[in-house]
């Protein structure tokens, strides 16, 4: 235990993580020696990189040099690289590779890894992977695949430390320097099962170790312990983690026993990917998009965009209503972006607090309308703040059109006030009736922005303009 | 080790988080009961949730029933709730505590953990609590607080575990018996440190419990390790946990001396913060929306809305170029804000993925003038198949004017492309030059896409139609 204290530390900042990860400098050296064919640097190169470094490589060459690293250099690359690639790029890395080398990989990684490789892959590819691995190794891939996706079983490593109740700390001790070779790689607990493989506890090795060598395991567990059924989302698994601050957890089968762990390396993937996955969503992109080749990507964007077209469109008929107000006072025209596009910002404020507070189960029914509520506050108070500036300066730039300054004032008060209400009440709605929140969001605001905004603005004109 | 094969899983799901997490039935149970003033009942609740059970409670009620379970019961809450809870709330929870009660609280904590409480208070407020700590708590919390905002220092907590080079596992495990109580709560790793005190090696708990007593611990430290600069900045941190898949990292002082440990639990919150900040920024929100009163939230979204309008202004200011064009061709106002909407949306699907990947590193100088090229060209394709959509359907709308078909054609794919090359440049760029990406870059992306959106269908209409 120490508390020793630092002397020098502060102002001048002397951290960098540049020393020890891959630099652009030394991307661009690797692809003029793959390029060049000079193997023997590249190899030099490859010798030292960490997996997470190749694979940081391999994600940032262009795809005919990552084609060209993979052929050549396939056979010397760590095994680890492929569990650092993005899953888009490794399904395109091991989709190119010989089924045979694949397996060769798969068999040396642990189980959660290696069932993450050949997840994404192909079913006709799969299976013929899966046909080069050993028994205990096949097994264990398809009964990974067998359970649904996303779920816990997919994540958990089957290769777990159990011990009985009635062992002491000592034994325990003991069973481990004899079965060394046999253990996980990693392991941040001891779990304690019954003769059935219930698991009765958990035991963080920190624990372990500070215990007299006589203490009875039992004695050393922690207090609650959350078994995690395999067919839990993973998004639940990592709310849990989260919550319980744990290195580590069970994962049992319907019946309650044992069938493996997750430990927080992989919640840490799936935290990335979740967060990843709203800011993507709201924005109607898809994860993978940086290493999708051009056209797939236009593609999925294409989608998106089209909605949105809907949604002009929709706002445009709603603008075709007043065609003969506008006909007879063109500042309308140049003014109603104004109105719409504020309402679509202040709307969109209010829906991605809403989104992230959903994901992260801030916001649930016991705090729901208290929420819409506040929101439609602010919106309302900032609608009266840009009322007023959007109506004064309206004013002046229209030659002291007072009349034209409060149309544009009133319009833009009730379309804020709207945007706050909507922005937190869509997601709210669509979580409430099983929809993700922010996949459709975005569009139906625009639409309520766009459609309240028009209406308002170019209504109130025809009323007290023409 | 354990590789027992599950017997039933699959099809039905009854995995479900909600058994062992407050629900929001109990929340409202309780709110009656502290309403009603029913204190046993409160009590009785209390000491059944969990620190996070709490927290989470406390962030779901009303301001007013917060306050009341603040004051009535806050001397039966764990001190760990207070670290569970938004950091936004936390400050205001404690700022209405009696500072003596608080200082009560930090004492109780690891000492990241006190320092975390104690941050964001007034500044006035800090130095009173931190005159009723020990002095040895005073000195660590002073330190910590002499680090850099979001730093490794803050983040570290002081208490580890180290050991000198020539000690062997059994001697080890024998100090850690004997020093059991002095012992950090949790640890996951042992630190070898020469007399000096500087890292020269990490074992994880793992290695230790199966080595033999004889075994020297030097030969059981891992290959490499990343020991971090306490000035480094949060972000950096978490990237290197999640490439290093580490559980803990030693922090060190300028001198390269060990000063503490960060635990893989402090990273996820990083990890969780930084993907919160990314949408929130993108958005022109801050974190804790959703625990700041109305006029404070307010406030915060005025600015950025301010700016947003003074985009609108410059896009109307664009349009009122064209006012004599307008006046011939209502259908021009009609049609206008399908050509910018379409710009906006496309831009920020380039956008986000950008930004994204420059936060998580996978976009750097290596590829940066890659992708932006790529994102022009998807713009390019979508341009083109909006072009045909949207000048086929305005053709059919308008008459079968062909012309004002083209014009919305050309405009559209001229947008599409720009947005693009914006979409993925603008971030690129001020990533270059410092900035934060996520901070400015949609009112740029709003701007260009507003801009070149209304210049090319005006200016092309009037061209073409007047």
């Amino acid at each position: 235990m120490n508390d020793h204290p630092p002397d020098t530390h502060g102002a001048e900042s002397d951290s960098s993580v540049d020393e020890f990860l891959i630099t652009d400098e030394e991307i661009r050296e690797i692809t003029t020696a793959v390029r060049a064919q000079d193997s023997d640097t590249v190899h030099g190169f490859l010798e030292d990189l960490s997996g997470a470094d190749t694979a940081e490589l391999l994600s940032k060459v262009s795809d005919e040099d990552r084609d060209e690293l993979l052929f050549m250099y396939g056979d010397a690359l760590d095994p680890l690289v492929f569990t650092e690639l993005d899953p888009e790029l490794r399904r395109k890395a091991l989709s190119s590779m010989p089924p045979a080398v694949v397996a060769g990989i798969l068999s040396a990684l642990e189980s959660d890894d290696a069932l993450d490789l050949i997840i994404n892959l192909d079913e006709t590819l799969q299976q013929e992977i899966i046909r080069k691995l050993s028994v205990k190794r096949r097994l264990a891939v398809e009964e990974g695949l067998s359970f649904p996706e996303d779920s816990a079983g997919r994540l958990m490593q089957r290769e777990v430390v159990a011990i009985p109740q009635f062992w002491t700390a000592g034994k325990t001790i003991d069973y481990l320097r004899n079965a060394a070779a046999d253990l996980p790689e990693d392991f941040f607990d001891i779990f304690v099962v019954d003769p059935s493989y219930h698991v009765t506890g958990q035991i963080p090795l920190n624990k372990l170790v500070r215990a007299d060598r006589s203490a009875l395991m039992d004695s050393l567990k922690l207090e609650d312990i959350h078994p995690i059924p395999a067919t839990m989302d993973q998004e639940e698994v990592a709310h849990i983690f989260r919550r319980e601050d744990a290195a580590s957890a069970p994962v049992v089968d319907r019946d309650g026993r044992l069938i493996g762990v997750i430990t927080i390396d992989d919640v840490i993937d799936v935290i990335d990917e979740e967060a990843q996955e709203d800011i993507l969503r709201l924005a109607g992109v898809e994860h993978g998009d940086l290493y999708r080749a051009v056209w797939a990507t236009t593609g999925t964007r294409f989608r998106w965009l089209f909605l949105n077209l809907l949604t002009a469109i929709m706002a445009s008929v709603v603008i075709s209503f007043f065609d003969a107000t506008l006909e007879q006072i063109v500042a309308l025209a140049i003014l109603m972006p104004i109105v719409a596009s504020m309402g679509g910002n202040a709307g969109t404020q209010a829906l991605t607090v809403a989104v992230r507070a959903l994901a992260t189960r801030e916001l649930s029914g016991a705090n729901a309308w208290r929420i819409i509520w506040k929101e439609g506050l602010v919106g309302m108070l900032n609608g009266l703040a840009f009322a007023l500036i959007a109506g004064v300066v309206t004013a002046l730039w229209f030659d002291n059109n007072m009349v034209l300054g409060a149309v544009i004032a009133s319009a833009m008060a009730v379309n804020l006030f709207a945007a706050g209400i909507f922005g937190a009440g869509i997601p709210i709605f669509l979580d409430r009736i099983g929809s993700d929140p922010a996949i459709s969001s975005t569009v139906f605001l625009t639409t309520v922005t766009d459609v309240i905004g028009f209406f308002a603005f170019l209504g109130l004109a025809t009323i007290f303009l023409v």
